[in-house]
């Protein structure tokens, strides 16, 4: 047994025998309906904020205090333990909101109710990110009461509000920044590389939405009375969104791919057929890509996708011009694509090519920036070996072709402390969708990874300066 | 006054005497909701079968039946008045079914109880088709009443399923061939130029819809996740559709061109300022067309309308992949455009540009026949000099851009017999739409034209011999 194996001990053994107590914690949690949305009822989310402090009392965290956001029943939930001031901080992320349940008749099992089926654990939110609030809390419980204390300094913060794209994070962070200095942030909020395979994402692509409505009249016109002279305000609408590709489906405006970082990254190997599969295509269904460069696409490339069209509508169709059509779209941004920039060429193009006179309105609600980390900090060595240690195998260092705006904005609040996003999902879990899952067997090699993580940062930091520069290998 | 004059004036005096009480049988009629749509109580369908019937038999017709077509609840009403086997016989046509009220909210006064307001009676069918049915029987009644008989015979068709696009009539007609024989169809169920201009409608546009569908995935995909190397449904049936139409948007298939009449026709002069505003345009919306050649495109060109696309859709919609996009798009076809053709050049087009494999389905549940008529049968002279007498005015020989289907079988199926399409409606009727109303005006000046013409036709057509074709100039 190595030095480190020595120390973890306590806390490992701790782990194994209390997993059943934090899988009865995750039932417990993931029994609040603790939806975000507009349209729910915000009660079940307060009602799981609260859960989540009496659990951060629990573990042993101190100062536990329910913070105003945004919304004052999707609070922020704070504790921390602070073993030395000497000593270097970790700050563990994670958010108790849950996405809609969906479908509920699609779900086997009721969404709201834990069920293990297949060392499995079924419910909505079990992964996505109570399974995230859950490795937290397991991680400073095992060493709290395994070896009477924390290796490092560790800061919690639980948001209730990231479903809905963490709308008062920013101001939230300005506010609060004092009390949430640390030297590092851990955001367990994405997917492992495979189910036996830990990943850590380095990259996330960020996203520019935006909406676009034609309009050509005061009302619909009957296309029999009407069509032949008048333009048709869904057919424009089709040809302006058809000028925004190529006929591979690439964006075709060269000054935003100017923009983009077109050095070479490199990707795991990797089962295009297996991608397929999750994917559900269609027999004969043909990738955008070679298949060798799906996962360049999906990571480091920028994609811009229709979510929506509506002109009339499959219930109503009936023979008329349509008086407007309306669609939104997205562009997922890598670096170093600026949105402002991208929105501003998007729009300009859309004007450009508007056809008679229609009128047009571009509008988008906000931006999600892209994200890239070195991985050059001490802290991204640390988390590599914790994850050997625990999984037996070398993590992958991921993109991730999503967006999690909040990371970029989180890490400069904090003055540009490294971030490692981890994960409790894997490509079963399906999160968002119906029968959301949480592997067992990964959820506990996540937790067993931070654990040994807390004390090689312990080790890999041993004197703390006054300049966070130091911890900077 | 004139022989003519003489001859009709005891029916137009019985006409002037009993304007009211017609206006009162509309009432009537209007007040039972005969929406022949699936979805609508088909009770009061047959309900106002039953009244036609009975004001058939109140204006003098004689072997007045209810004969079933395709729903038994929406039934065919005949009646005929035989004066003298040698005269020749016009069959006037009307509908009883009407549209759906649409937005009772926007109704200004309830749809189904006539209003009068400002010379216009307002309700759902006044015009569209119960104020035809009206014109048919006020003719007859005018001429009974006031002369003891008519001119010539006539056989009266009233049908109950018009508004869903007469499913039943094809094999209604050729049931009863031999019953519906005659020399000339009257259709009132058109609109007049305009309120001061009478018009005679000799060429309708037809119709070929089809519903395009292509589909990617089993299901809906985050964008995040998975846009980039995979194929977007939704974009390319944007592309798919672009394709099918110039910049201009013009139909951009040679082979469906090239099977168009490009003989000139003539067009009366016309008011594009007036049509703009008809038409709802917005501010600053462009025709596609020059302003001198809107009622060419309109009445004698084809034009194809993407009448509704759908892809997830603007309430739901989310930062995904659609698995699937639709739309449902119509070609109006013109002389001498074949609708089955049309239909196999559009598929085989989007067949050829369907992209990535994607699933595809083009579909169309039937075509509507264009329709045109030489106006060379004395009958259009009769109708051109009676409305000139009613009207003060000649009137225009009109095309119309919608689609009457059933007029080409109808006049088949009755060995190729001119058909008179007339109207009781005019720009301000809204037929369709919400506030549909009649022109007190316009429909006194098309009976009064229906009492000339028979009178004309009686003239015209003084001795009838044993073949139809005699009654052609």
């Amino acid at each position: 047994m190595t030095n480190i194996e020595q120390k973890v001990q306590p806390a490992t053994t701790h782990f194994l025998k209390n997993k059943e107590k934090y899988y009865q914690w995750l039932s417990e949690l993931v029994a609040i309906p603790s939806v975000s949305f507009e349209g729910f009822s915000q009660e079940p989310v307060y009602q799981c904020a609260l859960k989540v402090a009496d659990l951060m009392k629990e573990v042993g965290l101190n100062h536990v205090q329910i913070l105003e956001g945004e919304n004052s029943l999707r609070p922020y939930i704070y504790g921390e333990r602070i073993e030395d001031p000497q000593k270097p901080t970790v700050l563990f992320y994670a958010h108790y909101d849950v996405q809609p349940p969906g479908d509920e008749a699609l779900w086997l099992s009721p969404p709201f109710q834990l069920q293990d089926r297949n060392q499995r654990l079924y419910g909505r939110g079990a992964a996505d990110d109570k399974g995230g609030v859950l490795l937290d809390l397991a991680t400073v419980d095992c060493w709290v009461q395994g070896s009477g204390k924390l290796p490092v300094n560790v800061k919690v913060l639980m948001e209730g509000e990231e479903e809905i794209g963490s709308p008062g994070l920013e101001t939230f962070l300005e506010k609060h920044v004092e009390l949430l200095s640390s030297d590092m942030i851990i955001i367990p909020d994405v997917e492992n590389y495979d189910q036996e395979t830990p990943g850590i994402t380095v990259s996330l692509r960020g996203i520019v939405p935006f909406e676009v409505e034609v309009q050509g009249y005061k009302q619909s016109l009957h296309s029999g009375l009407w069509s032949g002279p008048l333009p048709d305000p869904a057919m424009s609408l089709c040809q302006m969104i058809a000028s925004l590709v190529d006929d591979k489906g690439n964006i075709a405006l060269p000054e935003i791919l100017s923009m983009v970082d077109t050095q070479k990254k490199s990707v795991p190997p990797f089962d295009a057929q297996k991608f397929r599969e999750e994917a559900g295509l269609l027999d004969g269904v043909q990738f955008r890509v070679p298949e060798n460069h799906i996962k360049e696409s999906l990571w480091f490339e920028p994609s811009l996708t229709v979510n929506a069209f509506q002109a009339s509508s499959r219930q109503q169709a009936g023979n008329i011009i349509c008086d407007r059509a309306w669609a939104k779209l997205s562009i997922r941004t890598v670096p170093f694509m600026e949105p402002q920039k991208v929105f501003d060429l998007v729009k300009a193009h859309l004007e450009k090519v508007c056809p008679f006179g229609l009128h047009l309105s571009v509008t988008s609600e906000g931006f999600g920036d892209w994200w890239q980390t070195s991985t050059d900090h001490k802290a991204f060595q640390a988390m590599q070996d914790s994850m050997k240690r625990a999984w037996g195998k070398d993590p992958v260092l991921m993109g991730c072709g999503a967006s999690i705006p909040f990371v970029q904005s989180f890490t400069e609040a904090l003055g540009g402390v490294p971030a490692l996003l981890i994960g409790v999902e894997d490509a079963e879990t399906k999160a968002h969708s119906e029968n959301e899952s949480l592997s067992k067997q990964g959820w506990e090699k996540a937790v067993v990874s931070c654990i040994y993580f807390l004390e090689e940062v312990s080790e890999s930091f041993s004197s703390k300066s006054s300049s966070r520069g130091d911890f900077s290998s």
